[in-house]
């Protein structure tokens, strides 16, 4: 368990591994959670929008889940992403993810016809009541289309103590960062996501680490303890060095990042969930040829020395 | 079972009851149903917008599948929204849908970042093959964010056999359907939705009939009866006598027509899941004396003779 | 001139007519101007959506404007709509506005990446403080994006004193007239406009008046009448019996209302601006029938007595 | 001019210049014309959506025509941005542009409300036969919510010889760039933008070189020399060096990138027409860090050398 305050630091989001006929991957996601283990990550998050929980039944999920809890022996924070269109079946998969072990859920609102802030409100707070983990509130328009302003947030903050963290992704992330953290009267921890896009700008606006699915979660690690060391040139030299790799696989949908854990030997194969796309050949001989620049020689199944 | 050939004529969407706590509300939908199989329409669709389905956990919507074709104790067809954004997952919501009993499903596309008429065909294809009752294509934008063309539509028509019907919300629909009628090879119904809004223009260009949750369907009924018999100057007066009613009725939400549903008798409550809204006062107010003032004196609980 | 208070009755909004070659035909808006000032409307609107405004140049705009002045001989209030996506821009559309004799501009929001209600508020107040004349406050979220909230409008009207009334067409319209109506220190006029598609119950809620393109703004006139009156029974005969003329003419695109006005006698042809859609043949047949039954035997280019 | 084809090679998008009551500072403007020109740039762009051209009137467009136009002294090729919802509208601003000296136009698609890739082929056609002066097709979905598949883009290509460059901006680029590339039988050059976010991957990809705003042009120039030359080590190594900033440049909004033409002395002032937002303090200061860290000591008014 991270001896840092909880949620900071870093929490991959993982991917969630299929089979060539879709079915998932148990095994892989075992493998892929040990192996995060392995690298003394804070904890881990799955059934984000990487692990294409919006394309799986409830009962899929749920396997996920109890993979997952089991495969860190309890040693490691399973956060679980259980947000749904209604609130109460939102609640209802967060108080199943509990069940199951998980040691927080993290949480996105709804967009509805009409945009209202006191909603959004509610569905978090309805939430928390059901509930006796934290919640990690994510704050992603790309995805949702709901904007949640400072003060929602900040409100959101004050008024249901069961919101322990924000995961920050809404542009640009550094001045929300910024302002988040000035106007915190309960502090909480901050983690930037994006697949660490925005890292050295967002560290240094004050994000507590990260909370994403770049497929080397060693190279946040790296930056983080450099953040925290005050050593603000090794932060950049780190961000600088991945950046090109950092780039190429924020891309939209999950094939790239499924294709980097794949040549890790994290999982079995690539394939992503119909109607996502899969790598293209081409894309994948780019990607091969980044992964031999940035890291020439570098045994990717075994954790990166920096 | 339906005389004329299926999915031709009037199939209500049903909303899903709730109680005051938010859980389904069974024995209103077993009532409910038996009213509609009562009235003499050709069938009934659960769990489409109407329905709240995006606000469900899957094994509530087998609990609302399961009831509703209990009710009908076989004798009316249930057609089962079962859309998702994985294919596999809308597919698997699909084969349990078959398995409890359903006459057909009900399908949307669903939105990509990139668009691509090439997904939303296997999309289709995929969940076809992978069962053996019939597919409703629906196409409404407004919801689904997905543009099906005309030519995608018709070569769907002409490779999915098990395509049976088109539910178009498309606007304008009455050139949709002008279209569509006119393109296809093989001939399937095409029945009109958004609440009846255009139900006159939509019958007159070559509509099948109704497949939507305007909670009087014996008006709809009765049109499509007068459309049959080519008299139309009966459609129209039908049409406008209600039309006041039907567009107050579409309003954005589902609250006003669980309104009238517990005005009926056959909802013991309107409650609407959170986020979505329930009915004003005012509101209500303002439904009640429209149902007056169009059909005054009548016993709403009872089949409205026209 | 309105013997009512500025902005209470009805505005029709004009559609601005084009030649076969797509050009500004301004003798056709002069004459459809002078015949609305012969129904004896309270003031027209110029180069609102149905004026296709946002497909002209500004030099075009201008032509428009000088035009509708003119054709009134300053006996009637010309409203301009003159929303832009730059807030100096449009204080310049509405500093050239009022120099051509408008009576007032009407303008709608702007939508940012990031909503803003401060941005909003500043946006209108900036334009004010640099004009002379009225503003009308549009608020139409299905054409802007923008969901001006209920606080934010009154803090508008409290605050900027230039804001005349409130062009109400967000969904659902009545409720949010109530709101506003409650909430006013300041009393402002409250317009309903999408077609008059809910005329009759946004009239119950307290509007004020139509302020839309419905082609048959007599209708509209008798409907105020009654309303005033206090003759709730004839407004909803006046309502239910156009209902399906209302319903038809408010699809999607300003091609039927511009047939419509052809037929009337006011533009010479119904030319619409690319990339704009014109009415297919099987949709003015359609119109046509439909004009028939409503108003049989009626010569449309003369105002309908009712 | 340039010595190779025409398109091919780094354009840079010019920013609109702004005085603090927001009128358009020519005279900056010109400034940044003879800077780009002396860097050797093989053309500019002006009133893109970095030119804010949204945001301004007709009248103030062409100012900015003319002003880029003399400025060049006829040395440099013009490309202007003439997008506009109406497709005569378009013609009208691209025959504008062409009779003040524009070398060509720049031209999105816009969207509609049922998607149509016959009027967007139309709109590009019309465009084209009301001119003599090159077309470059922006697809850029992001901003334009118009998605232009490879297919509808060949077809233009092939049918509307006007069209001299593509500007593709949809992701993922490098494999859009390469479909295109692949299918083209009249070749033209494919340039990216995105502010050179994907530069090595679309260089790699088949890109004939750059048309975005990127404030380094010079960098862009080297990327494009090394990448003709067979050098994708210096490519890579220039990409590196620069993506930082590539990537805090790109946030949305322009005023990052003022702020750094501003810090080049290439404009008098950073401001951003109202209601686009202006850098705040702590952005600036995270961005002359920046600048510090990766070009250290350097007089940024003067061509980088790198």
């Amino acid at each position: 368990m991270a001896t840092t305050p909880y949620f900071h630091g870093v929490y991959p989001i993982l991917a969630t591994p299929f089979a060539d006929d879709e079915s998932p991957d148990l095994e892989s996601l075992a493998r892929m959670v040990r192996f995060m283990h392995g690298l003394g990550v804070d904890g881990i998050t799955v059934l984000g929008v990487l692990g294409e929980a919006n394309r799986m039944l409830d009962r899929e999920r749920e396997a996920v889940v109890r993979t997952a809890v089991q495969a860190t022996g309890g040693a490691l924070p399973v956060i679980v992403g259980t947000s749904h269109s209604g609130t109460r079946a939102a609640l209802g998969l967060s108080q199943a993810a509990q069940e199951l072990g998980a040691a927080a859920v993290m949480i996105t609102p709804q967009a509805e016809a009409v945009p209202s802030d006191e909603r959004v409100f509610e569905y978090y707070r309805t939430i928390a009541e059901g509930i006796s983990i934290p919640i990690v509130a994510q704050d992603h328009p790309a995805s949702t289309a709901v904007h949640m302003s400072v003060p929602l947030l900040l409100r959101m903050l004050h008024e249901i103590p069961r919101i322990a963290a924000i995961k920050e992704e809404a542009l640009p992330t550094a001045s929300k960062i910024r302002a988040l953290a000035a106007g915190m009267q309960r502090k909480v921890p901050i983690l930037t996501g994006l697949g660490a896009l925005y890292g050295q700008f967002d560290l240094e606006a004050g994000s507590d680490g990260f909370n994403t699915g770049f497929a080397f979660p060693e190279v946040l690690m790296a930056m983080v303890g450099a953040a925290r060391a005050g050593d603000w040139a090794h932060v950049r030299t780190l961000y600088t060095r991945f950046l090109p790799l950092i780039v190429f696989e924020q891309q939209p949908g999950v094939a790239i990042r499924k294709e980097i854990l794949r040549l890790r030997g994290l999982i079995a194969g690539a394939r992503v969930r119909h109607p996502g796309a899969g790598i293209q050949p081409a894309a994948a001989r780019q990607l091969h040829d980044l992964l031999d620049a940035i890291l020439p020689g570098a045994d990717l199944t075994r954790p990166i020395v920096l």
